[in-house]
């Protein structure tokens, strides 16, 4: 039986793993011009640290570790609290909410640990683990990977990597206008020109809701405006009117659902709702000047645009709202997004750190570059040339040459066995090398070497000194 | 309660997570210089994968994963095949066989998923079920964390990086040069001179096992010899006879006691010893091929030497056996070993595959290199200055210069608020950032800038340009 690996997980071969370095290499890059230090976290934490920290339902999908060893259940004698026959459960359907409990404390005894959910919890861990050995504001990145146990789809993984940068300690809103910055030096490093970065702020979702009497319904109105691009004007208002907001406040909104022009257009018409809501108001000055000192420093290829239906994230965010749209044509979701979070560390008892970070989304801009063909040739790092194999004494010969050659960097290597040289000249074929270097008992003499293109099948002597320049 | 993480796993500092990537760097640009390719695994694989595959012990040591969510019990109805009071298991002692078949069995019900153990049964799975797309022979590498339930102890952790490189599908001795040679490489490269890289041959310890009539005790035998070094001569023996090794089977070895000289005085010896011996002279003749072609090719910085101790991973290896010890006055165990196994993916179904490979120890090379002072200053990556924060007027200016110093790959950053200038001269010294740029009302006005040398307290007023240049 061929072994396999578990659903939802990936091996990567070598030339997906050099476009994926070549994705992580960027934006590690930028990450570090903009002066974000790296750190690392555990693959594990205690179930503590991460469990109530995402909701029910990101309980359900955190990956536990089994207690290990002959410590599975020595903390405790354990009882379990129903007969294993009820534990016999096929679906979410026939768990009852007191098999629920008595089956998060039975996992609790016998799992102490879990694997990374994301990189934003353990990083508040972090901050308030490490707090006076950090100088604030502290500016990090992290690019590691996290589990979900969630439902495996195409483009969904039960592993993954996320790439996040987060400032914490400071509420200045430069850090909110050099995110936008570092959006659009990562994608236009990468080729991808056009995409949009989308702004919107927690503020103004709660003004809005605000103004039309709807504070009580924040969630459900802005879950509703989300869907407008998928089923339009009438779809959202029906809706909302099915979940109670009422056919006057509705109306009160009408302006958003065609909410276009320029930045200060937009910004114009939500002054006007908004003028009776401090917070929203406070949302509008925050936005303004984010945009303005964005659009004054200028971005190199990216669109800055103001989306007031984007809500991601909406129990968490406090400010600003940030999502990266893909350049028009390529249909994929959001390749990127982050906000402001007022109080990031509170939940492990250091009150009054704001916070605010993005994130990329790498699966999703690897399939972008691919679709779009941007990938640099380059990145696979193939052997410049291998030296074909005829045996003991040609290839010590090859070997000092070879040795000499990848200490000035070039990337060559022998065939190892003296087998025919069609199998030689296939494999270097396949593995898509591009030259071919051939020692002969004549060549040894001389001390020259033959070169063949691959390619061009072109052939030619070469002295040590010409081959260097030819493989550099 | 200040949070925590789970014992034997490690956050790394932005300055740790800096000095780890400059050795996987290095690591990392070796590896491909010789051709080899990267490839990565899943954190976790099927339990069957690794199971059965590291030993008993290995078993007891591999992390477990709880089967996720709702899926937690619906394979099978679970039948406890005990007591659950039986399972009050408190230390290895007290488990009965038949309990550890039983825990095992339970074990495996509520888990199918487990961490990865070391890169070696990752890889051999991955020759297997990628073979069709893969070119033989395959030079891969691979650098990622395994995870261990061993009891931490000083310098030995749960979680920690495998730096592997394997060749698959080739029987050349040439490969057995080429590691030898890539160690030499990376630790020359890291500055890490006078390191050892020790070699031995399976076949020569089985020879030598034969020849003195304890082919059957051959891992008594070389547990035994492998600790010279500590219990001295007499030790051995004596371990020696306790483990039912005669004598005159002994006296046999005498030699080997005192097994000094050149690697070619030593192969003489051997020859002698093992002369009646096919496989002990099988294993001369290739240990004779490695050393003598990694000596007509030339080391740069270390030492190559023949250490007839040498018996890692025993019931592993089939050929060769290396072992990297530090320069002689660090006292650290071995930074590095590998070898030859025959069979490497006969246990996922595919025979006939014979691989070699090495590993480099991570985190012993830090410690070394972290004792000898030889991690770069550039390491730490560092912005190169800080734009001082006077207010809004003043940070647009330095934002829009910023922004044309990170295009040009200069790290700068502007302190996020316009606070006490003492505070943010005391944040640049805290965070080691060498320059600090100042820009108020006249500079502005002159397009200048105030560039402030923080050790020295040197300050002058320079253009954009020279701004550059002092950056650079």
């Amino acid at each position: 039986m061929k072994p396999s690996i578990p659903k939802g997980t990936r091996d990567f071969s070598p030339s997906e793993v050099a476009k994926r370095n070549y994705i992580f290499g960027t934006i590690r890059k930028h990450f570090e011009r903009f002066g974000f230090q790296p750190i690392e976290t555990p693959t594990f934490e205690n179930s503590d640290t991460l469990m109530g920290k995402y909701g029910e339902e990101g309980d359900r999908l955190i990956f536990k570790i089994l207690n290990s060893g002959n410590y599975f259940f020595n903390r405790k004698k354990i009882e379990l609290p129903f007969s294993i026959e009820e534990l016999q459960l096929n679906s979410a359907e026939t768990i009852s909410t007191k098999q629920l409990i008595e089956l998060n404390q039975f996992t609790s005894r016998i799992s102490e640990k879990a694997l990374r959910y994301d990189l934003t919890v353990p990083f508040a861990r972090y901050v308030v683990q490490h707090q006076n050995e950090i100088e604030f504001p502290f500016k990090r990145y992290q690019i590691q990977p996290v589990w979900r146990a969630d439902r495996p789809q195409k483009g969904r993984f039960r592993e993954f990597y996320q790439c996040d940068a987060d400032v914490v300690g400071s509420t200045s809103l430069w850090q909110e206008v050099e995110l936008v910055q570092l959006y659009d030096a990562v994608f236009a490093d990468l080729g991808l020109k056009g995409v949009t970065i989308k702004v919107n702020n927690r503020k103004i979702l709660s003004g809005i809701a605000e103004v039309i009497g709807a504070s009580d319904k924040l969630i459900d109105f802005t879950v509703a405006l989300d869907k407008l691009d998928k089923i339009g004007e009438d779809g959202v208002k029906k809706e909302m009117l099915e979940k109670g907001i009422s056919e006057v406040a509705i109306e009160k909104i009408q302006g958003l659902f065609d909410f276009t022009g320029t930045i200060t257009e937009k910004i114009e018409k939500l002054s006007k709702l908004l003028e009776n809501s401090n917070e929203g108001m406070k949302g509008i000055e925050e936005l303004q000047f984010i945009c303005q000192n964005v659009l004054a420093v200028g971005l190199q290829e990216s669109k800055l645009d103001l989306d007031v239906t984007l809500a991601r994230g909406l129990n968490y965010y406090t400010g600003a709202i940030f999502e990266v749209s893909a350049p028009e044509g390529v249909s994929m979701g959001s390749i990127g997004g982050g906000g402001r979070y007022d109080d990031l560390t509170g939940i492990f008892g250091l009150k009054n750190m704001s916070g605010v970070g993005i994130s990329f989304g790498l699966d999703r801009i690897y399939l972008v570059i691919e679709e779009l063909g941007l990938f640099p040739e380059a990145v696979l790092g193939t052997s410049k040339a291998i030296f074909l194999n005829f045996g003991s004494e040609e290839a010590l010969y090859s070997m000092k040459t070879i040795t000499k050659l990848r200490q000035l960097g070039i990337k060559v290597e022998l065939y190892p066995d003296s087998v025919k040289i069609g199998k030689q000249f296939q494999y270097a074929d396949k593995r898509g090398i591009p030259f071919a270097v051939i020692v002969g008992e004549e060549e040894m003499k001389k001390e020259e070497y033959n070169l063949k293109n691959l390619q061009s099948g072109e052939q030619k002597r070469v002295s040590f000194d010409e081959l260097i320049k030819d493989l550099q």
